[in-house]
C-alpha cells in the first residue's frame, strides 16, 4: 500500500476514486459511531472519515488514533453534504470514506500543541522538528526555498558563475569577530570561518571569471545583538569591468524579477538613489525606511541668539539643533514626558518640545525662554506648521543628535501609525563617506571595507572628505545589502590600507596575496552581497530571522535541541594540543 | 568606454561593426609594424590588431602591452584573409581592428605560463588564481555549475524543499573526525562542523516537510588520504513515506536528466542493481569498477587435497583461494614477478601465479606441486581457459583475500587497457550488511551508520548475518554516493545502537532529540547523499578531486594560497579560555 497523492492536492478530479493518503493526525472527532479525523501532510489537510460500514478493522483500529500519529490509508473521495462542507480548507468539499489504515508510527502527548502560540523560544527551538509543523512555518521555509532557486535561476540565466568559496579559511584582521577552527595536522594552527567570501570573489574576476554568484554560508562570533545568527546566508556577487551602475541594475533586475515570481508583487525599478548626505541630513540614518516622510530638520539658526544658553553653547560650539515637526496629533504632556523619557532610554541627553496650542502659542518646559514669534520663526523652516502641532528637538554634535533624531523618527512615526505596512520601499544609498573616525580608539576605519575603491579626486582630500564607491541597498529602513567598486590597483590598495593605519608590513602579511595578484593582471571589479535571512524575513513579514532559518541558534547562539554548543572532554583537545584555561565567567 | 559583448562571441553578425571589448593579452606578436594581440576573456579569444593608420596612439601604447595586461578596446570587427584563418579558435575568421586601446591594469611576469604543464601542484594552488585562467579549468568550473544548477532544477521541480541545514553543530559520537569550534560566549564549549546534515534531514521529515533536498558543504578532519579534502560538497536528498526504489528511481532519473543537459549524454535506466554479496564474491569490492569483466574465482575445491602445505592449511581452517583468470596476454615472467611484487606492496602476503604454456602444462613457482591435469582442472572453473593464459591466486580469509584480488583486478585491468575510459557505467549496490566487525578493537560497527534500518527478520539473525535497507550508487568503480532507509521507531533505534557497543546512557546522551522525536510522529523516511566533487571529478575526466574545486586545500589541508591554517596569537585564544599544549611533532 503505498500514498498515490497528498491530502492537500485532493480536488473534484479524484472524486469517487481510490486514493491512498499518508500523514499525520491533526485531530480526531469522534461523532454518532464515526471517527473524523483531519489528515495533513505537507500540502493540507484533509477529512478522513472512518465508519464500521466501510471497514470493520479499520473503525477499530481508528479508536488507537491520537494526534500525531503516523498513518497510512486507503478509500474512496467522497463529496460532502452540503452544510458539512469546511469553507477554510480547499479540501473542503470532500472527505475520505477509509477502508484499510495502517498506523506507521504512534506519537506520545506532544509537549505543547501546535496552534498554541509559544512565547518561549527556547521550548520551540528545542522542539524544532515540532514548531516547524506549523503551517505558517512551512509556508515560510517554502518561500525561503522559492527564493533560494529563483535567485539561482535568474543568475544562472545571467550567465553568472555559481562558485563554492571554501568555508575552512584563513583569519584575517578582524580577528576578533571570526570563528577559529583548530587544525590537528597543522598543530597551533587555525582556520577561520568567513565573515563574506570577499577575498575569493575578487581572486575568481583575477581568474577571469568575470561574473560570479553564490549564495554562502558566512560566520561572525560577535557577541550577539537583539537579531543576529552566529551563521547566516548572503547572495554574494562580483562582477569585472563594470561600473556603480551595471550592480545596481543587476540587483533591481533581480528583486523586480523575484518578486514577480515569488509573491506576485510588481515594483518598479529602477530604485531611487539617495546619497549618504542626503540620507542623513534628512532621515538620521544610512538606511532610512522612506515608506513614510517626517524629516529632520536643521532648527539651529533660531538659536544661535537665543536665551536657552544650553542650545547656544551647542551652535556656538559647531554644533547643531535638529528637529522633527509632527503635525496631525496633539499630543498631551504625558505623552510628550513619555516621549523624553524613550529618548533618554535611547541614549539622548535630553528632548525639548515645544507643542503649539489653539492660537499657535508655544508651550513646553523652556517656553519663558522662547521669543513670542517663535511660532513664525518655525514657520520658515516648516512651512506646513500649524496650531496643535509639535516640535522635538535634540541639540549636539551633528552626528550623535541626527542619529538620535533618526531613532526618534522611526519610533515616533510608529506610533503615530503613519507607517504604511505592507509597502515594500527599495532604495539605494551611494556616495558613502570611505572612512568613519573611531573617538574611542582615535583612529579611523573603513565605513565599509578596505578593499572599497575610492572615488575619484580622493588624492587630494583628507579622510574625512573622501567618498567610497559604495552602495547599499536599503527595504523598510532596513539594510539589505551593499556592495562597492573595489580596488584593483595594488598601489591605491596600500595607501587604503595605510590610511585606516595599517602598515606594509602587517599589509603585507595578511594579504600579501592580494596584493601580488592585483599586479599580475587584475581586472576593474565590484559586487555586492545581500542578506538572505533579512531579506526572507522582510517579504515573510517575520519578526525575526530567527522565523525564516530552519534550524536558528537561540539569542545566546545555543541550540536548545541538539544542546550545541557543548563541552568537549580535555583530553580530546590534547589532540589539537590544546588546553582549558579555567573559566572566566559564572 | 564600456565593453559591448565578449571576445569568444564574435560572429558573422558583428562584421563591420563597432564592438568594445575587454579582456587580458593571451599573446603578443609583432609583424610587418602591426601588433597583433590574442585578447582572452571568459568566452574565448580574439585576435585584435593595432596599425598606426586605425589609430596612431592606440599603435603607440600597444608596444607596452605585455603578457596578462588587462585591456580595454573599440575598433571594427573585419574579416581576415582566407589564409590567416585560425580554425582553431572560433573568431578565427575575424580581427579587431583597433582604433581605441585602455590599459586597465598592467601585469608582471607570471610567476609560470598558463599554457605550461605545473608539476608542481603547491604553486598552483598559491596562484590559483592564475591557475584557473587556464581553458581547461574555466571549463571544469563552468560544468560544475552547470551540474550544481541543473541539480537544483531538477529536485526543485519534482517538489524538494531546500532547507539550509547549520554549519555550526553538534558534536556527535564520531568526535575524532569532526572539526571543533570554540565558542566565545560559552566558555569550554564547542560547535562541531558537520559531516553530513543527516540528523536535521531527519528532523526535517519529522518536521514533515516530505522532500528535501540540499547542495550540502560537509567537513571531516580525517588524516588525509590521497583524494580527501577537509571540506567537500554533497547532493542530501531525504524522503518521507517512501522505499528504496522510490529513491533509487529518483536518483536514476537525475543522473539521466543531468547527463544529457549538461554533457548531452544519453544513459539508459534503470541502472543495475547487484548485491553486495555479489558484488564482494565477483570483484572483491562494494564499489566494483563493471566497465569490464575479469571476475574474482573461487579456487578453493582444487587445494582441499593439495600437496602446498600453506593452501592446504588456508582451506581447512575455513579461508579460501580466491584467484583472476587474465587470458589474451601471455606474461613474461619478469612481468609476473612485477605483479607479486606489486600484490605485496598493496598488502598481500603473497601472490601465486600459473602460467598454462603453449601445450596448456602450468608453470608456476610451485609448479612442482600442482597436479598434472591442473589445467583440466582449472577450466571446470574456467571454461574459457586456453594456452597462453595466467591464473593469479591469492589465499587467506575470504574478507582479505577477495579485498586484495579485487585491487589486483583492477591493476592487472589498467595494464592490460581493458577499460573503456570513456563509458559511464553506473550501477547499485544494495542488500548490504548491517555491521561490520572491526578485528581491532574486537567490536561491530554500523557498516554505513547507525540510522540505518535493518533489513525485515534482523531480529532473529546474529549480527553478521544482518542486512541492512542500504543502497550505494557506483560510477566506474567509484563511489557516488549512498544512503539507506532509517529507522522511525526509538525501540528499534535503542537495539540498534546497543547492537554496536552504544549504552542506552550515552544513546540518550548524544541523542536524546532523535529518539524522542521518533515518539512524536515521526515518519517512515529514507535518503541519500551523492558525493558532487567526485561526480564532477569523473565526469570532467579529471584525476583530483583538487581539479574540480575552486580553491581546494592541498593534500596535508593547507592552503598556499592565504597560508591556512596559520598560528593564532596566546592572547586571542585566551578569549576562548584555551591556552597551547607544547607541540608534539617536529
Amino acid at each position: 500500500m503505498k500514498r498515490t497523492t497528498y491530502c492537500g492536492l485532493i480536488t473534484e478530479q479524484y472524486l469517487h476514486q481510490e486514493v491512498t493518503l499518508a500523514g499525520w493526525v491533526n485531530k480526531r472527532r469522534d461523532h454518532g459511531g464515526l471517527i473524523f479525523v483531519d489528515l495533513r501532510d505537507r500540502a493540507g489537510i484533509m477529512q478522513i472519515v472512518f465508519n464500521p460500514d466501510f471497514d470493520k478493522q479499520a473503525h477499530a483500529t481508528a479508536h488507537e488514533l491520537r494526534s500525531e500519529f503516523v498513518i497510512l490509508v486507503k478509500g474512496k473521495v467522497i463529496r460532502r453534504d452540503d452544510k458539512l462542507i469546511n469553507k477554510n480548507i480547499a479540501t473542503g468539499e470532500f472527505e475520505l470514506q477509509v477502508t484499510s489504515l495502517t498506523i506507521l508510527n504512534k506519537s506520545k502527548a506532544l509537549p505543547f500543541a501546535l496552534d498554541e502560540d509559544l512565547a518561549d523560544e527556547d521550548t520551540r527551538l528545542k522542539y524544532r522538528y515540532l514548531d516547524l509543523r506549523r503551517p505558517e512555518m512551512q509556508k515560510k521555509l517554502q518561500l525561503r526555498n522559492d527564493i533560494l532557486f529563483t535567485t539561482r535561476e535568474f543568475f544562472h540565466k545571467d550567465g553568472f558563475i555559481d562558485v563554492e568559496t571554501p568555508i575552512l579559511t584563513k583569519n584575517t584582521m578582524e580577528g576578533a569577530r571570526e570563528f577559529i577552527v583548530p587544525s590537528r595536522v597543522h598543530e597551533h594552527n587555525f582556520y577561520s570561518l568567513p565573515q563574506s567570501p570577499q577575498m575569493y570573489k575578487q581572486l575568481l574576476m583575477a581568474a577571469g571569471f568575470d561574473k560570479y554568484m553564490q549564495i554562502a554560508r558566512c560566520f561572525r562570533d560577535e557577541d550577539l545583538r537583539a537579531d543576529r545568527q552566529p551563521e547566516f546566508t548572503q547572495l554574494d556577487l562580483e562582477m569585472s569591468f563594470i561600473e556603480e551602475d551595471d550592480i545596481i541594475g543587476v540587483i533591481d533586475n533581480y528583486i523586480k524579477t523575484l518578486l514577480k515570481k515569488v509573491s506576485n508583487i510588481d515594483v518598479q525599478i529602477p530604485f531611487k538613489r539617495i546619497s549618504y548626505d542626503y540620507a542623513f541630513s534628512n532621515f538620521g540614518s544610512d538606511k532610512p525606511d522612506l515608506r513614510f516622510d517626517l524629516k529632520i530638520q536643521d532648527f539651529s539658526s533660531l538659536f544661535i541668539n537665543t536665551e536657552l544658553k544650553f542650545l547656544k553653547t551647542v551652535v556656538a560650539n559647531g554644533g547643531k539643533v535638529g528637529g522633527l515637526h509632527v503635525s496631525g496629533k496633539v499630543y498631551s504632556r504625558s505623552e510628550l514626558l513619555a516621549w523624553v523619557d524613550a529618548a533618554v532610554k535611547f541614549g539622548a541627553k535630553g528632548l525639548l518640545w515645544i507643542r503649539f496650542n489653539e492660537d499657535c502659542k508655544h508651550e513646553s518646559p523652556v517656553s519663558n525662554f522662547l521669543p513670542d514669534n517663535f511660532f513664525e520663526q518655525v514657520k520658515e523652516i516648516c512651512p506646513t506648521l500649524q496650531a496643535g502641532d509639535t516640535i522635538f528637538l535634540i541639540a549636539g554634535e551633528y552626528e550623535d543628535a541626527w542619529t538620535l533624531l533618526g531613532r526618534l523618527r522611526l519610533e515616533l512615526a510608529q506610533d503615530l501609525k503613519i507607517i504604511p505596512e505592507h509597502e515594500l520601499n527599495f532604495s539605494w544609498v551611494v556616495d558613502f563617506p570611505m572612512f568613519e573616525y573611531n573617538k574611542d580608539d582615535k583612529r579611523w576605519y573603513s565605513k565599509h571595507h578596505p578593499f572599497t575603491s575610492p572615488q575619484a579626486g580622493w588624492e587630494n582630500l583628507e579622510q574625512k572628505d573622501i567618498k567610497a564607491r559604495a552602495y547599499d541597498i536599503v527595504l523598510n529602513g532596513v539594510e539589505l545589502g551593499g556592495g562597492s567598486i573595489r580596488i584593483h590597483d595594488s598601489v591605491i590598495q596600500k595607501k587604503i590600507f595605510n590610511m585606516i593605519g595599517m602598515t606594509d608590513e602587517v599589509a603585507q602579511n595578511y594579504f600579501d596575496f592580494l596584493l601580488e595578484s592585483q599586479e599580475l593582471g587584475y581586472p576593474p571589479l565590484g559586487g555586492i552581497a545581500i542578506g538572505i535571512d533579512r531579506f526572507v524575513m522582510l517579504l515573510t513579514g517575520s519578526k525575526s530571522i530567527r522565523e525564516v532559518i530552519a534550524f536558528p541558534k537561540n539569542q545566546r547562539g545555543y541550540d536548545p535541541m541538539m544542546k550545541a554548543p557543548s563541552e568537549v572532554e580535555e583530553q580530546k583537545l590534547e589532540l589539537y594540543r590544546l588546553k582549558y584555561l579555567p573559566k572566566k565567567n559564572k
